[in-house]
C-alpha cells in the first residue's frame, strides 16, 4: 500500500516535466484506486491527455468519472471532429449537460457553472424540503452548499443553505425560512468578475442565470482558485513584457514560446529604436561635452524603474478592484507627490556621486557641480515623468477597454528612455550652456 | 427596502477611496439586516476598523458575528494592548477558541483553520453520525463538507463527505463507509503551500494536524481564495521592483508607500551607477566613433526586456511549483536557445535600420555596414546574457531561500545593463578596430 502511494505522489511531482508519453506510461502504472484519485486532480488539458492516450476501450471509464462543468473542459481539449466521440461515451443525461455547456465560452460564468444544484419549491415544509433534497444529492458529483429555491419558471425566490434547512423545525415552509435577497451572476460575465463576487462576499457558490432570469447552474468557489490563480500568471507574463503563456513553462513548446517572447520584444525595440534618433539629435551636445554621455543609463533606467513601480501598482490596484479609471486625478495628484519624492532621493544620491566624484579622482573637471545640479535635476523630471507615464497608462488602457497589464515594466520602461533623453540634455542645454556646452 | 440595497451596494463600490471616519459613517447609515451581510463581507482590517470605530456598547455584537478563525485576524489588527478587551466580548468557547488561533503565525495553516468541524466516531452507524453531525451543525459557522472521523486522541482514521453519509445505508458502521486515506497538512504549513495542496486536489476544506498526527482544524476553500489573490500581489509588486504592499494602493499612507519604493529604486540606482564607470572606461572610444554612442540606450534596453521577460516566466514557474531549481539545466539549455533566436531576431532588424538608414539618408558613413555588423552582434550576445541572467537568477535566489520574485524586471534591467556595455563595446573593438577605432 505505501509503495503505491509514493508512485502516485512521485508521479504527480515529476508530472510537470514528463513528455505525454512518459505520462500516460506512469498513469498506467498506478493501481486502480489510485488512479481515480490521480486522474481526478489532474488539469482539464491533463484529463484530456490521459484520455487521448489510454486503450479505447478504458476511455468510457474516464469520462464518465468526471464532473459536467469539468468535462466540457476536457472535451474542449480535443479538436472538434473528435469531440462527438467523446460525448457518446456519456450517459444521456451528462451528454445533454455537457453539450449546453459546450456553447459557453470557457472563460464566462456559463462555462465555469454546474448545471446541478438542490432546488426546492417555496410551498415545501422544511422537513419534505430536507428529505427531497438529500435525494437529489445521491446522483450529485458537485457537494451542496445551498439550496435554491425557484418557481416553476426556474426564477430564483429564494436561497437556503443546507445547514439551515437541516437544522429548521420540520413544519416551517420554505418561503418562510429562506432568504429572499440572491446574488446572482448573469451567463456571460467574465470569469474573472464572477471570481470577485464569490471573493468580496466570500460565498461558497454563486447561481448563473440567464437573461431571463432562469437558473442555469452553479460556480463554485473551488473553481474560482483556478481562475484566480490563472489571471495573475496572465497579468505577471504581460507585465513582464510578453504575450501571457497559457498553459506551463515546461510544456510550451519552442516556438510557441518563440512567438510569444519575439512579438512584443520587437515591438519594444522597434519603439526602442527612436532613442537613436534623439541621441543622433543630441549628437553635437555629446561631441563638446563627452562627459554628458557617461550617465546616460543612469538616467534614463532611473526613469524605467520608477515607472515600472507605478505601473504594476496601478495595473494590480486596478485588477484587484481598489481604483478605477475615473479616480484618475486622485491617483495622478498622489504619484506626481510620489514622483518628486522619489526623484528627489535619486538626485540628491546622483549630485553627491558627481561631486565626490570629483573630489576624490577629479572625473569631472572645473564644472562638476553644475554637471552634477545637471545629473540632479535630470533625474528628478525623469523619474517624475516615469511615475506619471507608469500610473497613468495602465488607467488609459483600461478606459480604452484595452488590458492594462499591456503597461509592463519593459513598455513603460521603452516609453520612458525617449523622453528620458530628451529631458536630460534639455536640463543640460539650460544649465551647461557657457560652460561645458 | 431598495433604496438601502442602493445604499449598501454604493458603500461597497465607495468603500476602498473612503477615509476611515466616512467609512465608519456610511456603515452606520445601513439599516440592520443590510450591515450584517456588508460587515461580514469585509476583510479583517474592514472589520476591525469598523468594530474600533462604532459606540463601545455596539462593539460585543460586531465581534460575535465573526466566526472564530476570521476573529483571530480581526483581533490581530488591533495594538497587543486592546486584544484582551475584544477577547472579553466573545462567550467564553468562542474566547478560547480565538486565543489558540492567536498562537499561530497569521501565513500559516494555523492561523488560517477554523477550529470548528463536523467530527464522528468510527463504531457509530450512518444514522447515529449523520444524526450527530446535524446536531454539531446548529452551532458551526462554517459550512460542512466533510465529517472527519476521530479516535479518543483526536487522530484522524478517515473521512467522509457529508453528502455520503446522509445518502449511506443507515445502518452501516462509520469504518465501513469512510475512505481511510486522509491528506492532512501540519499546523506551521506555508499557508502559499497549503493553498497549493488545495487547488491540486480540488478540495474543499483539508485538516490541519499538530505534530503528534491530532486534529486541530479545517482550512476551507473560501479562505484560500483570499490567498492565492494576497500572494500573487505581493509577487506582482516584487516583480514590479518595489517591496510588497499589504494593504489596499488607495488605502496606503504617502510615506510607508514612498518606503517600500524608494528602498529598491535607490538599490537599482546604485547599482546602476556601475554603467557610469563602464562608460567612463569607454569613453576614448566614444570620442573617436560618436556613432556608437547613439546605439547604446537600443542595446542596453533589449538585455534588460529579454532578462525581464526570461525572469517573470521563471518566477512564476517557481510560484506555480511547475519548475524547481534542481530543473536549472533543462532551463537553461532551453533559455540559451530562446535566447539566440530572440536576439537573432532584433539582430536583423537593427543591421536592417543601420544599413536602411545610411542607404537612405546616410547617417553613418562609410563603415555603416561594420556598424550594422556590431550593433547586430552585440544585439545577440546581450540578449543572449539577458536571458540566461533573467532565468537563473530566481533559479539562484530560491535555492538560496530567498524569495525568487525579487528577480524584478528593473532588477535584472540594470544588472543586464552594465554587462550590456561591456558586451557592446567589446564586438565594436573587434569588429571596428582599424576602421572607426
Amino acid at each position: 500500500m505505501h509503495d503505491e502511494r509514493t508512485t502516485a505522489s512521485e508521479l504527480r511531482e515529476r508530472w510537470p516535466l514528463l513528455s505525454p508519453e512518459e505520462r500516460i506510461e506512469g498513469f498506467e502504472r498506478l493501481d486502480r484506486d489510485e488512479a481515480e484519485g490521480f486522474f481526478l486532480s489532474l488539469s482539464p488539458r491533463g484529463k484530456a491527455m490521459v484520455i487521448g492516450g489510454c486503450p479505447a476501450g478504458e476511455r468510457r471509464i474516464w469520462m464518465r468519472l468526471i464532473a459536467p462543468d469539468d468535462a466540457a473542459d476536457v472535451v474542449q481539449e480535443f479538436p472538434p471532429t473528435d469531440r462527438e466521440g467523446l460525448l457518446d461515451l456519456l450517459d444521456k443525461t451528462a451528454r445533454n449537460e455537457v453539450r449546453a455547456l459546450l456553447a459557453y465560452a470557457e472563460d464566462e460564468a456559463g462555462g465555469l457553472m454546474s448545471p446541478r444544484f438542490a432546488r426546492i419549491r417555496p410551498d415545501m415544509t422544511a422537513e419534505e424540503a430536507s428529505r427531497y433534497v438529500r435525494r437529489q444529492v445521491r446522483d450529485q458529483p458537485e457537494t451542496i452548499y445551498y439550496v435554491y429555491v425557484l418557481d416553476g419558471e426556474q426564477h430564483i425566490l429564494g436561497i437556503i443553505s443546507f445547514r439551515e434547512l437541516l437544522t429548521a423545525p420540520g413544519d416551517r415552509l420554505v418561503r418562510e425560512i429562506m432568504k429572499s435577497e440572491v446574488i446572482t451572476v448573469p451567463e456571460d460575465m467574465d470569469d474573472e468578475e464572477v471570481a470577485r463576487v464569490i471573493a468580496r462576499h466570500d460565498f461558497l457558490a454563486v447561481p448563473v442565470v440567464d437573461q431571463d432570469g432562469r437558473m442555469k447552474g452553479i460556480v463554485t468557489v473551488d473553481d474560482i482558485v483556478d481562475v484566480v490563480q490563472r489571471e495573475a500568471t496572465e497579468d505577471i507574463h504581460k507585465l513582464g513584457g510578453l504575450e501571457a503563456l497559457d498553459i506551463p513553462y515546461m510544456q510550451t513548446g519552442f516556438l510557441p514560446m518563440l512567438r510569444k517572447r519575439a512579438g512584443w520584444l520587437a515591438l519594444l525595440f522597434v519603439g526602442e529604436m527612436l532613442t537613436t534618433n534623439a541621441m543622433a539629435r543630441y549628437e553635437d551636445e555629446i561631441a563638446r561635452a563627452l562627459v554628458l554621455a557617461i550617465f546616460i543609463p543612469l538616467i534614463i533606467s532611473s526613469g524605467g524603474n520608477s515607472g515600472s513601480q507605478a505601473a504594476t501598482l496601478v495595473t494590480r490596484a486596478l485588477a484587484l478592484g481598489e481604483v478605477r479609471p475615473r479616480n484618475w486625478w486622485r491617483i495622478a495628484r498622489r504619484e506626481i507627490a510620489m514622483g518628486l519624492s522619489l526623484g528627489g532621493v535619486l538626485a540628491v544620491v546622483g549630485l553627491l556621486r558627481v561631486v565626490l566624484g570629483e573630489w576624490l579622482f577629479q572625473s569631472f573637471g572645473e564644472h562638476a557641480f553644475l554637471l552634477g545640479l545637471t545629473v540632479g535635476l535630470s533625474l528628478i523630471g525623469v523619474v517624475l515623468w516615469g511615475t506619471v507615464c507608469g500610473s497613468m497608462l495602465p488607467l488609459i488602457l483600461r478606459a480604452l477597454r484595452l488590458d492594462p497589464a499591456s503597461a509592463s515594466a519593459p513598455f513603460v520602461a521603452t516609453l520612458v528612455d525617449v523622453s528620458g533623453l530628451l529631458i536630460y540634455f534639455t536640463v543640460a542645454e539650460a544649465i551647461l550652456s557657457g560652460t561645458l556646452l
